[in-house]
């Protein structure tokens, strides 16, 4: 539009704004390292003031929309993004590297249509505001939208967690508020392509123009004078946690809640007798997994505890041979390869013994060989703090301990984690070990799983995707399982006295939808 | 025990323990200014080690007690309490001069064994830990414990809040947590009191030793550092802002859950219509909750808004009457006499009108006059910070307004509070103006009323004893209504595969006690 202004414009208010800014950046083809020809601006604070305060206006809009209106705007939002999947899938893969199958087509965009539209049901049946009626003292509660929400989207699932399309966006806008969508660095065309969806589908479903918006990159000054401002509600961010603990501290100032998603290493225990049973077969399936989308997932099982035993070594030796025979796949970014590099460097100087990959591979993309580490359990627990440093990527840290007893005591010594494997014999011979172990893991982990690698994090509306501090910022709270993760956005409120007429449709003596359950003097009910 | 160090005993590990220490200190009769002659330790670094120890110790039992078995304990000590109720609120009145009568004994004593009551039930029917079941893809969540907790109580409720048996104490031990009770420093006798009776509870039904512990007062470094404590789980905060800040901020550091109430001004709106239909009675509801308990409330109605109009001077001056006419309640402590001081200086000197008291009572008690400030509506919008300064204790502010769009605009500018009521003219007449003003204010407090005043918070499973910052930390959250209230203190955790026999017993098959809600594949069911 302008000569001396190139970027690409940012979704603001409902138009696409070229900004004047002094900033611009590419993305590049991790595959490459070509540059993608399309320069995204660097938000200026101006430009963060004019979306802070049309996401201020549309909050007192999108707080009382009729729930059909809301769920109307996210499936005619997920259908536009199925039909458009071939040209989103092929952005994706340009910008991130990850396979168009099985992956991006098959795999993550029908995941996020689906969230979308699951979140959609959630917002039409409305028991997702857990309300809660005292007819006798003529108390009610529930939850209600919290204002607009910062998604700052990581750079590991172009959709199913991008800030413009992935989990904390349905859950942001089900519960009621605007979103203010902060693009990955690493895919910003893909991100733009949703913007472009999305402004379609809040036109055509007539809401608010501030509901979404989307800037691509601010300095990091501006980045938190907005989570810090008055007008946002809350913030939802996954991501590296350094950068994310900076914007947390600024949250955490001015009180306001701060869901962030920052690391984890998900410990996988292999107990002896599953071991002796079924070694082969847990080879394949620990590779599987470990190395799956080149292992960039935030549940890869990056550290795995076993005990020393007859089968140990030959067990270790397999998930080396396949480590080192299978091609390495790249990497999302030159920034991610860096990082891994650099995780690597910080475990093998404390004393992990390399034993295949370990560094870059020559070459024109971003790429770290499949690498396998090992230490023993007296190690880990000299220096716990250092070998649970997350080595993001295609990289394994084994621990193996002189015992269960010892495997417990790592256990101990673990910051909180997204997940926590167990895997025992089917017979019976782990069974005595099972409760330590399980006790001690359940209280460090927000998923715990029998027999499972943890990659794959199903919608249901039982999962936990959390876990304690680092893992996420509060252990109450899971981003993936809708109704659950909606409720990060929301706030209790109570209505004491409140005359009828007045009251949220779903505190009201009827049930507005028939299909909302409520809590009345202590019964769940449709009534 | 010793001769060189009279202070009272701490309760660590089930055993009373003489301290070694260096500080001490005494509380005050507020009434008459004569201390009372217990010296109570400020603990040193050296037993808040052994007590987090102990504590942490208790938890890997706790977390694993029979529901049955904690509910016993909590019913043991309802027990007890109601029996020693008459020393229990000798020691109190001695230390706070609330009154016995309406109040210690009448109302918050029975409101305490009726909270420990409600909390063994949510205990034993186990439908706090919210079960959600998805059976098809065998993954099931629930809430479990999170950790020891400490608990530090305020100086306005001795009983119904007291760290060692108030409302975050039973939500804690409720959900299976060891407490850290810190008492307040103004009623340490009173907190002795409720630990020689846990004491007691703990050892007739079998629990784990660091269940309960009682510690008085420690330094602000220590204090911060058991906050920092990996061992604890998480902490309830009730009291003054600055010292909450100060360890939220620590908290937050660590990544810890911190459940802070801090300060509120619980806006009362009136309406015209209200004014015109009622007023000489508005007169006496307001004054009667104003004044309640010295106006020493967390949810006292401190500011006041309403427009001017034909019978706003009419009201003001009836308030200003009763305000002068009535005696000023003793106020808990030279500490809380101070800090109103130092509010109403604040006030004024923002511009302030004094229409009544203002300062100090003369004497030998804690007391100042009742007091009644007015601003207008304009000078609160020139200044909303200074003007949101909580007067805690028998001191309202009023804001006169143009019109009723220029409280929307107050309201607008008020940061999170508890509370937040609207009269209104039951004929109607206020019917148009409602909504505006509702819509703001119940996005700034955590329980909306009306025709009703804030003070009185009933245990009710829909009460919302919270709001949003600084009103308390959290917007999602309560500190009153079991089972809510426990939620602060669980840690979301699924279970993904895991096998029947090894599932917490809420999350297996069968219904553990049929009368366990659980959501089941969408279906909330006692099935």
């Amino acid at each position: 539009m302008t000569t001396t202004n190139p970027s690409q414009p940012v979704l603001v208010d409902g138009q696409w704004i070229t900004e004047d800014t002094s900033g611009v950046f590419s993305s590049k083809d991790p595959s490459t390292l070509e540059a993608i020809p399309l320069s995204f601006p660097v938000s200026s604070w101006s430009t963060c003031d004019r979306v802070l305060e049309a996401a201020h206006r549309a909050f007192q809009i999108s707080r009382n929309l009729e729930p059909a209106k809301i769920a109307a705007f996210l499936e005619d939002y997920a259908t536009r993004i199925h039909e458009d999947r071939e040209e989103l899938v092929a952005i994706a893969h340009r910008e991130t590297a990850l396979p168009k199958s099985p992956r991006l087509m098959d795999v993550e965009l029908p995941r996020t249509v689906n969230q979308l539209k699951v979140a959609a049901q959630a917002v039409r049946d409305q028991s997702w505001q857990m309300p809660v009626i005292d007819r006798k003292a003529n108390i009610r509660s529930c939850y209600i939208p919290l204002g607009p929400v910062a998604v700052f989207g990581p750079n590991n699932f172009p959709f199913a967690f991008n800030g413009i399309s992935g989990g904390d966006f349905a859950a942001a806008i089900a519960a009621g508020n605007p979103v203010i969508a902060k693009a990955n660095s690493s895919h910003p065309a893909t991100s733009q392509r949703f913007g472009q969806l999305v402004a379609k589908s809040m036109q055509a479903t007539g809401m608010p123009s501030g509901l979404v918006q989307l800037i691509y990159r601010t300095s990091h000054e501006d980045g938190e004078r907005l989570v810090a401002d008055p007008r946002l509600g809350a913030v939802g961010y996954t991501g590296a946690r350094g950068a994310g603990l900076q914007l947390k501290a600024v949250a955490d100032r001015v009180g306001k809640p701060f869901y962030a998603e920052l690391s984890s290493v998900n410990p996988v225990v292999i107990l002896p007798g599953a071991l002796d049973q079924r070694g082969d077969s847990l080879v394949d399936e620990y590779v599987t997994s470990g190395l799956m989308g080149a292992g960039q997932f935030c549940t890869n099982p990056g550290l795995l505890l076993m005990v020393q035993g007859p089968k140990t070594d030959a067990f270790i030796q397999g998930v080396v041979s396949k480590y080192t025979q299978t091609p390495a796949g790249t990497l999302l970014s030159e920034s991610v390869e860096k990082s891994l590099v650099k995780s690597l460097s910080v475990l093998t100087d404390a004393g992990a013994q390399c034993l295949t990959g370990g560094s870059k591979l020559l070459g024109s993309r971003c790429a770290v060989a499949n690498t396998v580490l090992r230490i023993t359990g007296g190690q880990f627990l000299k220096d716990p703090h250092v070998f649970q440093t997350e080595a993001f990527g295609n990289a394994v840290l084994i621990a193996v301990c002189d015992s269960v007893e010892q495997i417990v005591r790592v256990i101990e010594s673990l910051e909180g984690n997204l997940t926590g494997c167990i895997y025992s014999d089917t017979q019976g011979s782990d069974d005595g070990h099972y409760p330590q172990v399980a006790d001690a893991l359940q209280h460090r982990v927000g998923r715990l799983l029998n027999d499972k690698m943890p990659t794959g994090v199903a919608v249901s509306p039982a999962m936990n995707h959390g876990g304690p501090y680092p893992a996420t910022s509060h252990p109450g709270f899971t981003a993936v399982g809708i109704p659950a993760s909606m409720l990060r956005f929301a706030k209790l409120t109570c209505y004491d006295a409140v005359r009828q007429s007045r009251l949220p449709s779903v505190l009201r003596d009827t049930n507005p939808t028939g299909k909302t359950y409520r809590c009345i003097d202590g019964v769940w009910t449709l009534d």
